[in-house]
């Protein structure tokens, strides 16, 4: 039952991947004297690092429902073929940004890849103080090279609907986001959790804010209805494997055609987090004062970097239907086209500041959490930390044209950073 | 060869619809004695009526090609496919307000439906200036409808990108719109015709217009990226049928998920035509003026009524994943959502302005007319009237936001119809 779904255990995966030629030729040696280790630390899938005498390769198997949760959270198999068709896209347009896809069964919901080493999770990294040199560069040309050729701007009509077509059964996966990142943390719901009983206020003040309900609808129904760009739809730090030489962005399960600010604004929001949880894992005061001056400047970068390289293949890769070039030909209408190019980026610039805003205050009242906060081991230094994100995320979510340049979204970080909260008790 | 796709000709058809159950008992009699005669005189397909002794039916079936140029324009059959889906989707909906299906045959790209008789096309009825008393309520209805329980507002987010995906593959319908309404109209395109010489000099400050270029491009772009609602796509007074009594509407082979504005800007401009076209009708002076107050009255209430039952489906109906009723819980929460309820309509009439008026442009610089400005015989009288109509379109076009109801729009158009260019010649 080679292509039957069943959750590998370590013997019948070792057979069936010694069957597969471009597997065991990078793992060497014999099958038998392969190591296999199931390290999967994420909330949905099995995740296996096998080596060999020559190299090793990972392989994720996704499971038929929530790993985080159990049996009873089912979630498709399918995800993992979405994920494949993802990282295919990715690949063509970030290569070196991605993990190399060594292998795809779809009726396993299985994929095995090349196994990155010595790359950790970002987010380890961002909380030990670490400073990636090259994240800016290559985060800005993974986002720019992936949405700009599968929006609108880069694509035939024709080959974007079938794009979207090919994303839509990946519903199940949206709709965790929908539920999770744009309805439950704005009401009372039995999975969202805070640092109690310091943040009990205010996660009631976010169940009861109209302004708040209203900005994160509207952001809903963008995610719902705007298939902008094929999108990696869950873009944290968490998603991003480095070293301070390379980034790989990695688990694109999440994928569908959606708001191309929604992975922009999931990086910045996470850099954000970040920088504001950074005071928690402070041993000495200012230690970490330069790893903190890295990413404000990183929050910025992002932006001006993607938004550079984006309008740059705008101007000279444009082969989509959009802004058809023969309406704005010749000297003026370049020009008239540059402007409207500026007016695009600064819708585009809207949507990122609130999708960031929202990739923020999910972290801290709904479901799941991230070790940004969470190994803060004071629980009051932690709700601190947490306070001062969603003062700054609640701001930008409602008061989003009020953010006209990337600078504003840093000096409120900084703001943020010496806010004190009314802790009641 | 039943299900082999040929062009019917009449004894073909004969023997096929001879072995269709719910054909024959419909027709009576022997097939031998039906009458059958082909009466298209639409862009794309053939059209046959065919009678019985008890009863008629109307057959259409899609060519290979646009029938309006030839074997040179290929255009896939599976738009019959796609008008079927939507028909029944409509007919869901708004039952009496679309012609009953009685069979389909997609290989054959044919369906066989009611005939509606003593019915006649809308736009025929409007140039000969005859008053409909139910098109109101019933346009409303339907575009209320049709487009509410096909939304975000209305559906769960897995099905409705079901049927995103249901109806992507209807791309070649869609280029249509974006080639011949959002771009060939501004630019130089063999197949361009405008009433010469009068409008020579319109046409060509149309495609030099930067502003216009732009404002035709967002609206191209949304378009491309909206996909709102299942829209009829097509929804000129061109594909309405009417009696006193009863109003129809046909034809939805365009029909994807995309903006809502475009349906209901489609019935307003094409109601503006009309009503800026009755001039160039008129016999004597005055005798349309009843027509035309009724033609204006109509336009405001196509927006007032539809918005009226949008509004009330959304109050009571509200099933969707799009702002969920939990946010907006208790009696602030229900006033809040109000408010922005009325924000979203105030976005959807901004859409319907610009669609109207993108509506109206193509029709008088593009490749396909329509009768309301054709059948004006004196051809400086035609130009008259479609440089008014053309002068209130571009207002509309760039000055959308300066339209903040629907009286604002009738009231650009009375002034319109004063309005006189300043012809060269």
């Amino acid at each position: 039952m080679p292509d039957q779904y069943r959750i590998l255990k370590e013997p019948d995966l070792r057979a069936y991947l010694s069957a597969l030629p471009e597997v065991s030729g990078k793992l060497g040696g014999v099958p038998a004297d392969w190591t296999i280790t199931e390290v999967g630390d994420g909330n949905l899938n099995l995740v296996f690092i096998i080596k060999g005498s020559t190299g090793g390769i990972a392989v994720k198997q996704a499971l038929p429902y929530v790993r985080l949760v159990g049996e009873s959270w089912p979630l498709p198999l399918s995800r993992s073929h979405y994920e494949y068709l993802a990282l295919v896209h990715q690949a063509r347009l970030a290569p070196s940004l991605v993990p190399d896809v060594l292998h795809h069964n779809e009726a396993l919901a299985l994929v095995a890849m090349e196994l990155l080493e010595p790359h950790i999770i970002m987010r380890r990294g961002l909380v030990a103080g670490t400073i990636y040199p090259r994240f800016i560069d290559d985060i800005t040309t993974f986002l720019a090279q992936t949405l700009f050729f599968s929006s609108d701007l880069a694509m035939p009509a024709a080959a974007k609907k079938e794009g979207i077509a090919a994303f839509a059964g990946n519903h199940a996966l949206c709709k965790i986001t929908e539920d999770l990142i744009f309805t439950d943390p704005y009401r009372v719901a039995e999975q969202n959790r805070w640092t109690s009983p310091w943040l009990d206020a205010t996660a009631a003040a976010f169940r009861e804010d109209l302004d708040v309900h209203v900005a994160i609808s509207r952001l809903k129904l963008k995610f719902l209805a705007s298939p902008e760009a094929l999108i990696h739809g869950d873009l944290h730090t968490g998603s991003i494997m480095v070293t301070e030489r390379e980034t790989r962005v990695i688990d694109p399960e999440f994928a569908f055609y959606g708001p191309m600010g929604f992975d922009i604004g999931a990086v910045i929001g996470n850099l954000l987090m970040s920088y504001l949880a950074s005071a928690g894992h402070e041993r000495a005061p200012g230690e970490r004062h330069a790893f903190e001056t890295w990413v404000l400047e990183t929050v910025e970068k992002v932006w001006t970097e993607f938004s550079r390289k984006f309008l740059k293949l705008w101007r000279s890769e444009a082969k989509g239907d959009a802004y058809p070039p023969t309406l704005f030909a010749g000297g003026k209408g370049a020009e008239r086209l540059e402007t409207e190019r500026q007016a695009y980026m600064a819708r585009l610039f809207a949507d990122t500041v609130g999708f960031a805003a929202a990739k923020t205050i999910r972290r801290i009242l709904g479901l799941a959490h991230n070790i940004d906060f969470e190994w803060i081991e004071d629980e009051k230094m932690r709700a601190l930390c947490e306070a001062r994100s969603l003062h700054l995320a609640r701001d930008m979510l409602v008061n989003t044209a009020s953010y006209a340049a990337i600078g504003a979204v840093t000096r409120a970080a900084r703001e943020a950073r010496d806010w004190q909260p009314n802790f009641a008790r």
